[in-house]
Formats: C-alpha cells, structure tokens, sequence
C-alpha cells in the first residue's frame, strides 16, 4: 500500500521553516506497513493544490495533506479539496465550536468569530476530532482512495494521526508487513563499505533491500524486507543480517533499533544504575540538552557546566591558569582536566568533556578551525580523544556532540 | 521564474532523516528572485525518478535535484538524468579523481576503486566541481529548463550551490525581485488578528501577499512583494507595513530580519557590551546551545549551569534546601535564587535561569506537567515569569527556550 504526502503552505516553500510534519508521518506509516511514495510541497494555491491532488490519486491509495486548515484568507485547503470532490454542501459541526470555545478558556483567549468557519466542513468529509486545535481533521473516502486532510501545526497533526488516521487506514487496507534492521558501522566510507560487501548486496533476494545512510562519521547500513508474512520477513532478514555482519566484522558498532544515540545511551546508563555529567566548551550545551531530550533522563544525567569562555573554564571547574597558559584552552590537557574536575564536582560516574574550536575563525593563540579535544573521565581512567571537523561550525559542533555520545557508547560499561 | 526541488532517497520517504536541504535551497533561491513552485521528495527508483522529472519539467524553468550520488549501488540519479536525455555517452572527468584522492588523503582514507565512478559524467552534463566531497555535481540545460544535480549531503549541496549553481542561474535567467518583510507579534491569535486587520488584507495590491507564520506563542506576519522594479516594490512595502503597524500596535513586538533570534540577542548584547550566562533545568543545556549557534557569541555569553537534579541545584548554585522543601523545586523562588546566584557567580550582566516541568510525567511534589518558571536577573532586579507550556515535551521545552530569548529580547538593556 502506497502513500503519498502533501505538504501546503508557501512557508515551506521559501525555506522559513523545515518539514518536520513528513519525517514523522512517514515513519509511522512505515510502522503500519504503508510506504510513502512521494512527498509534494505545493503553495498555497487553488490550481496547484488541485493538480497534486489529481497527480496523487493516479500515484497511491492514501492521500495525506496537512496545512493551510487556519481560519484566515490565506489557508485555502478546505475550500479546495470540497472543489475536488464537487462537494458544494457544507455541513456544521457545533461541537467543533465547543472544543474551540474549551481551548480557548483554558488559554485565556476572548473567543473569535472567524472561529465559526472551523467548524463548517465539506459534506464528503468525515469529521476527526482535533482535541489540541482548532482545525479539525477530515477524512474523505472516493474510487478506492482515502484522503486525510490535518492541520500543520505539528503537534495537532500528531494528535489526530495517532488517534484517528492510524487506525481507520489500518482498518479500511489489508497492509503488508515492512521490516528494517539498521547496523551501525564507524570507521569506514560507503564506498569502501560497498566493495566489501558487493557480492553479497548483488546476491539479495528481491524482497530486501540495503540503503547506506551515511551520517556524521557513520554509515548506517539499513535492510528492509516487505511482505505479507512477517515470520519468513523475519527469518530472512536475520539470515542477511548475520551474513552482512561476518562480511565486516571489524566495523560494525552495533544495531540501530530505529532510537536515537541519546536514547541509546540513556538505556545503558539506566540499566547499569550510572550517573552523568558534562563539561561543555564549544557545544555551549548541545550534550546536555540532547541528554535530556529523552524522557526520564533525570536518572541518569545530574547536570553539567557550560564554561564558553577561558574565564569561566577556570572559575566553574578550576582549571589551573598554568596548564591553559603552558597548552593552549584547546587542549588534550585542558579536556583532561575539564572532565576529571566536573566528575568530582558533580560526583558521577562519567564526565564527558569538550573543548575545541567550532570557527568560522581562530584566534591567534587557539588552534585549527574544527579542532576538538572530547574527554572521559570514570573512576578508573580518563581519557581524551583529538579531532579535526573541519567547518562549516553548525557541522563541528553536530560532529563533536555525535562524537561524544559515540565515544560514551563505545564504553564497556 | 520558478523552481521545483526533487529530492530523492528513500530515507526521506521512511521518516529516517529531516529533509532541511529543500528548506536551505528554498531560502537561497528566493533571495535571488527564484520562487520554489513545488518539492517532490521521490523514491531511489528509475521510473519514478524519470516521471518526477518530466512533472517538474511540466511546471518549472529550474530542476535542482539533490541525492543519490553517492558511489554505491543504490544510488541511481546519475544514470537515471542520463536515460531521462537520452544520454548514453560518458566523458571521463581526471580532475575529480583528484579531487577524491586529495580528499582521501586529507581525512586518512584509502583510495578505492569504486570511486572511479564518481568521475564518469553523463556527455551533455557540464560539470560543477565539488571541492568538498567526492561526488561532483551536474548541469543541464535543455528545451529552455535547467536541471541540476547535487549530492544530498548538506555542507556538499550548499557549497556547490552557492559557488556555482545560484552564480549560472542568475547569468541564464533575467529574474524579477522577491521582498520579504516580516511583522513579529506576541500575545494574540491567529484568527484575532486577521479580524483586526481583514479589511486591509482585502485591499492588498495583487502584487502584495500576506502569510501568518505562526509558532510556540508568536505569531509572525510575512508581507510578500514580486516584480521587476525593485525601488517600486520596496516603497510599497513600506507603506503597507506601516498601515498594518498602525492597526494593531499593541501587539507588535519588531522586526523580523531574517535573523534567528539567538542573532537578534546576540547584536544587541554586543552592541551595549554586555555579557550573559545561564542556569538551566528543565531544557538541559538547549538556551545556551543555542546562544553559542551563532558564530561570536564568545563576546557575550560566558558560560553555564545545567542543574538538572535537586542536588545539582544546591551544589552548583547553591540554592537553599530551604527553599526547595518550602516551595517545591519547581517555583518562583527557587527560578529566583537560580537567576541570583548565577549572575554573581559568572560575574555576568545578565543571568536567565529556568526550572520546570516538561513531562511526560509529574513527580508526586512537583507541579503540573508544562509549568515553566523563567527568571531574568540584573544589577537592578530580578523578574521571574510563570508559563504553563502543556505538552508534549518537545514543545515544552523548544517554547521555554523561545521564550527566554524573547524576555531577554523585551528586556531594556
């Protein structure tokens, strides 16, 4: 089954925000077994929302178009898609005035007559509640093909598809099974990666298929199986997963079960009942909050010191002035010293320092755009690993937070 | 002149990765006049690719393709460009296996084979040199449209695109100018302000289109003008700005200039030569990770707490266990000393600090999940404001942050 993703609204369009809403919906589709097809990002436009409609329909079974569903002149999808369906009725909705009207209180909001149109739907249209918002969702069923229309706003949009658009597409399709297994691999380019495994990649049967998705000093290797049996999927893909592994022994770092390296790391430390803390120079943060973007990270993760600048490296962890002075504040030294005093600072069982030069310039007495310094510090040893990311900044910094989380990881806890 | 964007690779399609190369071309074409019509994003596969093109040929003057240059075996662009121009002849570029082979050297890596590859172009392809990675990129010019072809990955596609493919664009295409001028408002609704101005956005000039752009708390008001004269489009703006100024001045809070609003505080505390540092709970590190996103910010910002813990809390910043019993870890107060104690500590101008709750879950002696205290303290005073953020986490933390920026922003510094 087949998925296609419209996306409307010019803001997307001229670059002011990214599409976040496709990534998501597209992955929990996948978990369904629907695969998305294509994705279009059409304007805010009569005639060209109509013709991405059209071209969807000839593509895929499952239409999904989210924006443009606000109350004012410039969020024109819901009269647009009545127009696609000749549906000239309109029928009113009087507990979509309720929900508003309950939102509103609950926010201190006077309520708003141009609220009202919200509640007026395409008489095609299947209503789906949006307990969050204010637009409400609409489903619409014709020649086979379901059409969803959501509101842009990520969190509404999320809302609506776990508890409505989920289900009823599971419930109108007989879905195939998809499955991916992800290995993790560090070390080694995709080209070098492909040579080794040629043969095999060719020797594939044609239910499966490898994508590499290289990424910051990684490359994942991604199988994918799809079919109706889920057991044989499995088996299969267990049976290429072992073959894939003994092929590069040396480079695989573990599997990704579709959780990001902070959630990752975040089991590990529950499970072994360890505490952490940071000692941030250059990534101002990142590690810290990237931390605490997994829920429950309070059982791990005590807090950390951000020192950006030379006068806080000696203030907040005490830093000797000599060791600076002697190797410069981008220093195997200074990290060293960094990770070991926050540790005993914060009284954990891993500190994971940094201290590097992001760019886009250097000082006179620091060292390369893109140098790092990235420092661990247990009860046992301390230990500091040196880099070179290059630029632009935004990609050191991404690199080195990436790179601390991998270094962490790769301990034997 | 318009442009469509087909990005292709599957793991955009599975959710696996944000598509933010469309969002970065989207932005760069629109300041030169270019407006992206559409973004498809479509699959690693011949057909769909080859359909994809002629779509976007249908629609547009300029094809910019990003992804699957890659040299392994699922990455098919370059062959399936050359089907799509009846293309069977390759001309074989030395100067990118130089490039490679420099690269390899540089980063330690062995030269393989497979990259050979990389230098065979398709014969009507010009090439545009890629000093960044191994895979070069491609331009094609037929039947009056412009098709280009970059590598997927972002530091790569956004090199090549600003050294060559914005350069040949201008020089081959006589294009109209595009101004944006954008409102920031706080406090109001969508659907409130479009009342308060709706009969001025009616008499909008046709050339003049307004957008509301809004997210976490603010809504932004994007006046839009397009056409050959640039002085005539400007003075038009201007003019609509200021009426639309005048109907809804209390809720108009500046500019937006295309600049984050990390760089909007940064200029300022640059420009009154002051510093500032932070303590941070609930957002883990995220204020000053994003303070340190723009490049300087070493003049301003001097460093961090990140107290997640209670006993962080009282270690690093000392706050009164008394207090924390009396008022809970998540209070005014407790934001209060926080911001107090930072400031003195780091010796800075300004200190925020933030304690809350982003959930999923409540502890049994804290507060609800999204209630968010902020505190600003100076040599004059200390504010500390309440929020309640609801939910999920993600947003509660991402509007926490924003709005710390903001009340910085609002200060008079």
């Amino acid at each position: 089954m087949k998925a296609e993703i419209i996306t409307i609204g010019d803001e997307i369009l001229i670059g002011q925000i990214v599409d976040t809403n496709s990534q998501w919906i597209g992955k929990e589709l996948n978990k369904i077994g629907v695969s998305v097809y294509q994705i279009s990002s059409v304007q805010d436009e009569r005639a060209h929302i109509l013709s991405a409609l059209k071209e969807a329909q000839s593509r895929v079974n499952i239409v999904i178009i989210t924006g443009g569903l606000g109350p004012t002149k410039d969020d024109i999808t819901k009269k647009t898609i009545a127009t696609y369906f000749n549906d000239s009725h309109v029928v009113n909705y009087p507990e979509v005035i309720e929900n508003i009207k309950r939102l509103f209180e609950k926010y201190n909001h006077p309520f708003n007559e141009v609220q009202k149109y919200q509640a007026e739907l395409p008489s095609k249209a299947t209503l789906l509640m949006n307990d969050l918002g204010t637009a409400p969702g609409m489903w619409f069923y014709e020649n086979e093909t379901v059409f969803v229309s959501l509101p842009g706003v990520p969190y509404e949009m999320k809302g609506l598809m776990k508890a409505h658009v989920i289900p009823r597409i599971q419930k109108q399709f007989k879905l195939p099974h998809i499955i991916h297994k992800t290995i993790i691999t560090y070390g080694q380019g995709e080209s070098v990666i492909a040579s080794r495994i040629e043969a095999w990649e060719e020797a594939l049967p044609n239910f499966i298929k490898l994508a590499y998705l290289p990424s910051f000093g990684r490359v994942r290797l991604r199988l994918s199986a799809k079919g109706e049996h889920r057991k044989t999927l499995e088996e299969a893909l267990e049976k290429e997963l072992e073959t894939l592994k003994s092929l590069i022994p040396d480079i695989v770092a573990g599997y990704d079960e579709g959780e990001t390296i902070e959630k990752q790391l975040g089991n590990l430390l529950k499970q072994k009942g360890l505490t952490i803390g940071t000692a941030e120079s250059m990534t101002g943060g990142k590690i810290g909050a990237n931390l605490i973007s997994v829920p429950g990270s309070s059982a791990y993760f005590k807090g950390g010191f951000t020192v950006y600048t030379e006068e806080t490296k000696k203030k907040m962890l005490n830093i000797p002035a000599e060791i600076i002075d002697e190797y410069s504040v981008i220093s195997k030294e200074v990290a060293e010293a960094m990770a070991i005093n926050c540790r005993k600072k914060l009284d954990v069982d891993y500190a994971v320092s940094v201290t590097g030069n992001a760019g886009p310039t250097t000082d006179s007495n620091t060292k390369d755009v893109g140098q790092v310094f990235i420092g661990i510090a247990t009860d046992k040893e301390v230990e500091v690993h040196e880099f070179n990311f290059g630029s632009p900044r935004e990609r050191v910094i991404n690199k080195t937070v990436n790179k601390a989380f991998e270094l962490l990881l790769k301990k034997n806890m």
